[in-house]
């Protein structure tokens, strides 16, 4: 963190502004009426953003526009009561900083060039932050633009599910890079790490640009064995966060083990982040358990909030009940559908704020 | 139970004949050696298995040929020293039972044709057996060649796992179902009672055909919300097994609700299966938990054993350590997949029955 960053942030830490309501949650405090955003809130279900979208070339110079970037991020908390804004950028910028060749094909997701050679992008890691500065852009305008009471997340992909991606060259099953994890072993280890210590460099550029909190996606969590989770999520996502703890950086983090079922008990138990993300099928039990120790966030089933009607509000108020007694951050179990009906967020928003929103 | 199966039963419980290991753990007995079988045993990684499909004009015809389906059941059997034996057929009978058109397409998995009304489906519900007596005459014929310490299995899809295919027309991401789930939930929960009814009469032949143990696959158990998975999984497996027992049906019954995570231990606690099959990505401390009250079946990534090595046998002598101590089958976490190397199959039964297997 640079001096002029360290200095913003105790500024900010130590000022008479009351701390945003995201950040008091994810500091262990408990909310009646819990704060609260979505994944993927600056997205297609808004038209504002289609229309922005709409002028950019393609995906990745989208995410490297910071006029653009941040004008998407800011849409949502113009539109809507959401207690944080992210930023809006993609998980799969790290590899293109890395030197792999990162390319969108419309309707078919990400494509991945060939992978560099592991020496290659070692050298490239530790500069990871200043290669994605424009992305520190977007959150300087961000932040400078955002009311004081709501926070600023940085994120990027965690090291396996970057991974999965640049082993398969695009969206996948993932069995494909489960078997690399199997068949190479030392090759694999050596690709998590050129990822931790890219995510750890990109992570603290965020921080300094402005960031107040941070997210690890960890989206294919899921199918890994007990020992797998251990080698590429949990014991990943310790040596990130203690990279960032070692340059200074005090920003909470929250991490997302999507999918991890059963093993996400021990995610929490082991790994030193704020917050745990939690999918749609996550127990009442379970967020209890980890709430103990950690603030949790999630678990509303997209496709419920996209569906709407009485099933939408039934669910809402059993989440609240269930997780609200403890350090809880209202949000989905996964991204906001692009087809999500704008009513139906601001009827979900209307419940967990206890205030009227929109029309 | 027909007098004359129930006869049988009560014969082969009381007889001299040792009980079939793979019976003994499923009533909760511990083996230092579990006993041993695989998910898709009868399946494409064995060459007299393709032999015998490529004679079979399509699979459901396949499926429906008992001469057939008991020879690719026994196959496995003759060259492995597989503990079970797991008839030979398909979760998608049922739906063909209920007047919905199924056919499978090369490369493509299952599609379904239009689905019938529930007013004709609920009538066809209680003659599910009837329709598919061609399974138990598999079974009848597996039976009375299986070697008697050899226990025989039939299954059935599980209500909700049925239901996607049967909603979305074929193999899907289940957001279409889960949306069906939401906005139609009275005609969802009559489509999984219809479900329910033709599953208990169903497995209710197959046990008077010779079934010794039953298996429910819940294949698409993941991403339910805990509401939903209570609704759509628990309560409905719960009105199969209490069906079956008001049929005089006692095979114990293993439920298998995959990728259900943390719902699992609500499930093992709720539902009064014998046995819970556990995935790929279960914690060693989950199935500790469940072996308390029942006795648990799993967890080998099958790509590790298809990927096989040092790896391979370090994780299987894991899962031995961590789950022997109590009522434990092994098995894989997923169904076996078709290139996987018969070598590796034996190197795993070695390493789990302590006996030299093959060449």
């Amino acid at each position: 963190m640079s001096p002029d960053a360290r200095r913003a942030l105790t500024r900010s830490m130590t000022s008479s502004a009351p701390t945003p309501k995201f950040l008091s949650a994810l500091s262990g405090e408990t909310h009646a009426n819990p704060p609260i955003w979505f994944m993927r809130q600056a997205g297609r279900y808004l038209p504002e953003y289609r229309a922005v979208r709409a002028t950019a070339p393609d995906f990745i110079s989208f995410c490297f526009d910071p006029e653009k970037a941040a004008e998407v991020t800011l849409q949502p908390m113009r539109r809507f009561p959401y207690d944080a804004s992210i930023v809006f950028a993609d998980i799969l910028l790290v590899p293109g900083a890395l030197g792999q060749k990162v390319w969108f094909e419309a309707g078919e997701g990400p494509k991945l060039g060939e992978m560099p050679s592991i020496e290659s992008m070692a050298e490239k890691a530790g500069n990871a932050g200043e290669a994605l500065k424009l992305v520190g852009e977007t959150l300087t305008r961000v932040r400078s633009a955002l009311d004081p009471s709501k926070a600023l997340i940085g994120f990027a992909g965690a090291p396996w599910t970057v991974a999965t991606y640049m082993i398969e060259g695009g969206s996948s099953d993932r069995s494909g890079a489960r078997t690399y994890a199997y068949q190479n072993p030392e090759k694999l280890d050596a690709l998590i790490q050129v990822l931790v210590d890219s995510t750890v460099d990109y992570l603290a550029m965020q921080v300094d640009a402005g960031a107040q909190a941070l997210k690890l996606f960890e989206s294919w969590a899921e199918g890994l064995s007990e020992p797998l989770f251990d080698r590429l999520v949990t014991q990943p996502h310790i040596r990130i966060i203690e990279g960032l703890r070692a340059r200074g950086v005090t920003a909470p983090i929250i991490g997302f083990p999507r999918g991890a079922g059963t093993l996400v008990e021990d995610y929490a138990a082991k790994t030193p982040v704020q917050g745990v993300a939690l999918d749609t099928s996550a127990s009442a039990k379970l967020g209890q358990e980890i709430q103990k120790t950690k603030t949790i966030q999630g678990a509303l089933d997209p496709l419920l909030l996209r569906a709407g009607g009485d099933e939408l509000l039934r669910r809402v108020d059993q989440l609240l009940e269930q997780w609200n007694q403890g350090p809880y951050i209202f949000n989905l179990g996964h991204g906001i559908l692009p087809d999500t009906p704008i009513a139906n967020v601001e009827l979900v928003l209307e419940r967990v704020t206890g205030h009227k929103v929109g029309g």
